[in-house]
């Protein structure tokens, strides 16, 4: 695609797929607003009051139907909003158009190449001539990222005069990154610290992001606030285990049409994401190995019915492997070469390491055969069996369905809602210091109230005296902050 | 689509939706071949010797990639095939496309009209002068429906020179039919007469079809023997069930990407495809509903832990509709008009009538607005509240998604290609009245067999001692023919 | 315990264990008759014509608080009735004691010896004079095969004069069974013809009798009619399926006290009452793995995620191995030392061959530590290593805990009134032949819906119109002979 | 029972109810420790140290098999062992009779009064004129809170010289903690103040007895340092979950034999506990309806398919009560008259207040028919129906079956030896103050991966590489604090 930001009638920029597709994304998110209580709460809670008049808000996070009810809630409250994805094959192209037509500004398509991936960050991030955004929605910390890089590149040349050298590193992706705070370094030194300064605060969706901003916390280097909505219990018991569950079987059915039944399903790691693929291949009637490091995990596993083997004991029995891990190098091309022919291989995590996609492209004399985009079928020479690699490695609920469904999506981008408020409400405050918080538990439960009513269900009430009795508040919160849910 | 009958380079009549989506379909042929073992062996076994040499097939079923398979396994084992599909919504084009590219002459595509539908179904029944087929494999039962009527109408004509008259009923369908057969008639008054001479006889798929099968049977109107298909252990047992605890969900994710944890679904009928289906849903984390006429069929639903009411206790409570059935009038537009806005409505049985389309479509000011092909939302006048209908009422589960998965339906059509060629071999020897038969249990057994290998599994071998202690051969069959599973 | 029989005040016999637990078997027979529907609705509608009057019942089953609800249905019904248990275990002697003194003749507690046993059964066949009973309710037909050896053994008797001779067979309780008989025909050579005269029919619970009653059949050797309730949908499908899912974590917990979850279990056959153990042991978190030798069941278990291998496969690596085959020779001694120390071995089939329990008592050296009535630990020399054994190879859901729970057992012993009633209303009308009978599906039906109401289950109606489309009547039957639920 | 302390032999005092099942009691105790890996790793690892030689242990916990194993482990590592059940039903008489007879004083039997219960308490606490125990191992906080309230007693009557009056409170159970206090306040005034001067801490199980701790610290009454073993993810998330899953069904059989399939069972509550009760009922075949206050609690259970409404909504309807709150007035009189006939009410939960007991004892005209022991009847004097209460409202699996099984106990049960071990080897060092304290993660993890072994698990090892990627240590812990398995 040719690198041009387009803009509407109105003048707002975008760079979309394809606008005929807005009325139909305008149904679908139509649809998905019935779904997210949570988010039609917040509007009708603080509409009114516009509390984000005058804000900007960037976002960088996969752009689909259901973020584009959180960007219209956004704006519904007053924001101004630019919007990127968070991974290469997360758009929903209807979304992206509906979104650009009608709301905010969307840099964002299906299949985006990482060179375009990146100038869509910053495209996003690009607020013209007045610095940055104030708010930031980042999921897995890209955008954070690249403020925080940019901002130490910013500094070596003022002290030095050097440039950043994109052959320094062997990444390719930090390359491009790399590159691009160099070409605007050249035209304005000072743009990323001009963003830092303006910045009031990111709220993080998702595990990976988050562990990059408490090392960041941890080695001092954080430059501006960041709330935690990922370890929201409402986002990471809701999101990453009942998203999952819904979103593993729709990408293996929408990508292979596999039956799970009877099938042996190997899936690495037993966190949130972990339980949530393996209870839903559980339940389709795959036989389920799962592989841990963690002993508790394990036990939990253990507990399930499930068995817990090492990659290598299983690598050659089983038909589908997951890995939802967060850590790199989990399957390598040598596992993958000892797989049974049409041995399904995907990735329900966030960056595409954890599937040794490096070794299997460069592996010598392989032979890619694509059956149709986001699936892949990788034969050996040696053997002339083949694997099925999802969404070259990466997020395969994403790359090869939907993702999470609207109602789940609805919590996590609740607790988004909430924890920008609460950024922009306590800016110049100083409640908010160059650290990473968690919501308060009572906001957390309030989300989670929300979204009782859409299931019919009904709560008990505390009497005064039982409240008493076990020493919280009749309105709660009703647990201790260790709680574990 | 222009209703002309196309030729490939080697001759072979063919209409589809567009050829040049043959390598998709063949890229995705080859991946379930690797899933449908029983259909390989059966080449294997069979291939050989080719049995089918002379014979001629015309096919009614669902035109997907797995019926891919098995038409190339007819092939391989040397018949000559036609086809069409059994319904206007679930041909795979890509499918069809291989199909008649490689194989066999096809007429099939997703989306037909009613007319067009039995344009395709009068198509794959005509082989050229020398009548039709000797042998139908039929899914519904269209095709033996199509020469039954046509014989009928031809032995009036012969009697009182009456050609069969479209407005003498009210079903939009069976107009079409009437309109097939006179326009026939005209051409040549024998033609079905030639066709029921001809055929050898018929192997029917589904619970409709074999309905249909036994009234004739009944009735002593049935023109030729039938093989019951639908009845084999592997078959109802397995693909009724096992694939519908798969497709529904898929045929739901990929029309709606609804959540379906924490929904009310309903599930009209608790036979092998409901059983598929409450079970499904219930893993998904629905709370599900049964309803059912049959009390044994609802104490089991009962003892699953499922609710069992009727629909008026449940219409405006629950979220997702299922129609299971095989009977007609379950859900009316009445029942439509109590629904929570955006209730999901969708039938999984064969014919459309499940669900009162014609009330819905007829219902004064109702607004029918697509969303996307198969999925429309259907908004009512007087509340402006709407319910979402897919595949138009019909399958929801090839209409929306892609049907049933390759491994169970190797089971489904593994017999198929045995009752074909059980009915090709005892041509002529009278071993088949016109009855409805089904396959003896040692061939479900060894369609079972085929399939384990697959899966890993190992079998126990009986001793003759313990064989004779339970009175069954050592080699099986190892039950009874009442016996349940 | 002492032979004799004693009497109660009203001159009725009986030998149970403690006439002073009568009380309080009298008090959970009570709470039974709440859960037990299908009976109480029996004697509602029957009672009062007291349609039994005049018939003498001897029944051969567990003698438990369910089946004291069964015999005194049959009193309330009008009949008179004898009883023993059909396992040495399987007796409650609450039970027993409540009914010796309330309603009927039993001969049965809890631990007899095989003579013992079947003292009780040769008592419960006695009616004094007259001859045996007018109908037999029989469990695994003990009581039947006494008649047939009888008649048998009277038949040589008459023609050469020689008694049966104990000593010509090994099996230990067939000695006991001629002994039985030969001291009989010492008395009375007629004894056992005057029974079969006599004799309007059984009525049999399960599998294992009435695999023999088929081989009967089969043989000619049948001599009188038999009504097979365990094929009526509402036992084979209903007692045998949720009943030992419910009784078989029951046995084994109150047995050994063991946690399921993490467990490696491992169940020999997967027919109707593997199947309900199998989902048991799933459900409670153990790691599932089938042995069977029908490749269709086999597949089946494949399709719910359970492994299929041969019991050597992991003879050495699971904790849990429970047989339901029906068949014999299933675990053998040689499989129990290879097996983990304390591995718990148990049957919940019929007879005690399934487990070599003959092989495990006469190895050389083997030590048994009982830790409890009915849970054993057998100890190899060669290992000090132990496995643990419960109910001495026996039914163990009726050995270590009290068999199925009452509502289960009400559909089972409802097709037992419905089956007597049968009997002895069309006694000597000839409609029933020295053959084996499966009760009618209308009163399949009809028990089922006598159990909806208690559960809170509402049916749907067909109108006439659907019923007519589906060539159903109104109220059924519903579905054709061969149908399988 | 006359309350007398007996000796054995060697001068151990002790109080049982029948000594003569001490080898009973030790078979079962020989099984459990094959089942309990971690204490066993533990005697291993520690026992040849004899850490604990010279500390004196007291114990006020469920006198089980388990809990004997875990004694032994104590005395394995050197201690002196004293022990008292902390709830009237727990106890099983032939664990208390093993242990009594070889391992250490017990005093406790099942089926204790108040009065009784008590004097064990104190019994347990008296180490003789040296004061109190060094260490105390507490499940409920009953002997912690004896000590607490000494304390306070003494305190007062140093100042004023007033002794408690048992009158000044209503609750009968107070009562009789005031009058020991108040007898032993005569003997020796500084009773209690010598205990707690000695005390180096205690380690609790429970959730109920760490609410007590917690509000103490937060007071600031607690009088010596505390561990909280109940919240390590190896004891709740294990025993709270999966140890109720398991024995919730099974004291319901036990106790009423009630086939769980088909009915509608409401769980009050949806914590840990709630969650093990649910899913084990769900399992079993029930419709589960769950109340909850808490609304994340409350969507937790609608995303597993589960009903959440209040208990007025459907006291009339269901069939299964069980409490699990840890709260109070939980299940009223006024509930349970309008239940249907032979409801079953339990609670799982510490304390017998959840259930309304004494509404139900003193309701007018109310009969109790006591089916056998802890299994009541309960008839209301209107409407001539009654409920079924288990184990007088108390802890329902250990009054009616024998509460979680060994394995998940083990998990518990080395949580606590570890944590006595650290608070006996930092007695002095001052690392602990009068305050609550959870387990370090390391010890949490350590406690699952002594568990794996058993189950046949093999762990995953992480890369130096890996671990750095994800900023942990190579062998861990895995996670961060607030992490939520």
């Amino acid at each position: 695609m040719a690198l041009l930001v387009e803009k509407t009638t109105s003048g707002r920029e975008y760079k979309v797929k394809d606008m005929s597709q807005a009325d139909f994304g305008r149904l679908e998110i139509e649809l998905a607003e019935v779904e997210m209580p949570g988010l039609m709460a917040c509007r009708a809670e603080f509409g009114p009051a516009q509390p984000f008049k005058g804000a900007k808000i960037t976002g960088s996070l996969h752009m689909t139907i259901q973020t584009a009810v959180l960007i219209e809630t956004l704006t519904a409250l007053g924001a101004e909003v630019r919007w990127c994805s968070c991974n290469i094959f997360s758009t929903q192209d209807h979304a992206a158009a509906a979104i650009a037509r009608d709301s905010a500004a969307v840099f964002a398509w299906k299949g985006e190449t990482l060179q375009e991936y990146w100038w869509c960050t910053e495209r996003a991030l690009d607020w013209g001539p007045g610095g940055g955004p104030d708010l930031i929605v980042d999921d897995g910390g890209d955008a954070t990222l690249l403020i925080h890089e940019g901002v130490k590149a910013e500094e070596v040349y003022e002290k030095t005069g050097k440039l950043p050298d994109p052959s320094s590193t062997d990444n390719a992706e930090f390359q491009i990154v790399l590159t691009i705070i160099r070409d605007g370094l050249k035209t304005d030194p000072k743009r990323y610290h001009k963003m830092k300064e303006r910045l009031v605060g990111v709220s993080e969706e998702t595990t990976t992001g988050v562990k990059r901003l408490y090392q960041m916390q941890a080695n001092g280097t954080l430059l501006f606030p960041a709330i935690n909505v990922n370890d929201s219990v409402t986002k990471s018991k809701f999101d990453n285990l009942y998203g999952c569950r819904h979103s593993l079987p729709d990408g293996l059915m929408r990508a292979t049409d596999v039956m799970i039944a009877g099938k042996v399903a190997v899936v690495c790691g037993y966190g949130d994401v972990g339980k949530g693929c393996a209870a839903a291949l559980k339940q389709a009637g795959a036989r389920v190995i799962v592989t841990e490091i963690d002993p508790i995990c394990a036990l939990q596993a253990l507990m399930e019915g499930l068995q817990v083997l090492t990659l290598e004991d299983v690598v050659s029995a089983a038909d589908i492997f997951v890995t939802t891990t967060g850590n790199k190098d989990i399957i390598m091309v040598d596992h993958m070469k000892k797989m049974k022919n049409n041995a399904i291989v995907c990735n329900i995590g966030h960056f595409d390491n954890e599937i040794d996609m490096h070794g299997l492209e460069t592996y010598p004399g392989v032979k890619r055969i694509t059956i149709k985009p986001q699936t892949d079928r990788w034969v050996f020479p040696e053997t002339n069996s083949g694997i099925i690699v999802l969404a070259e490695g990466r997020l395969m609920n994403l790359g090869c369905a939907t993702g999470h469904p609207s109602f789940v999506m609805s919590c996590s981008f609740t607790n988004q809602v909430i924890a920008q408020l609460e950024l922009w409400r306590e800016k110049g405050t100083g409640k908010y210091e160059k650290k990473v918080y968690v919501l308060p538990k009572h906001l957390d439960e309030k989300v989670a109230a929300l979204h009782l009513g859409k299931l019919g269900a009904k709560l008990t009430k505390l009497t005064k005296d039982q409240a008493d009795y076990i020493s919280v508040p009749v309105e709660g919160p009703y647990k201790p902050p260790h709680y574990r849910y």
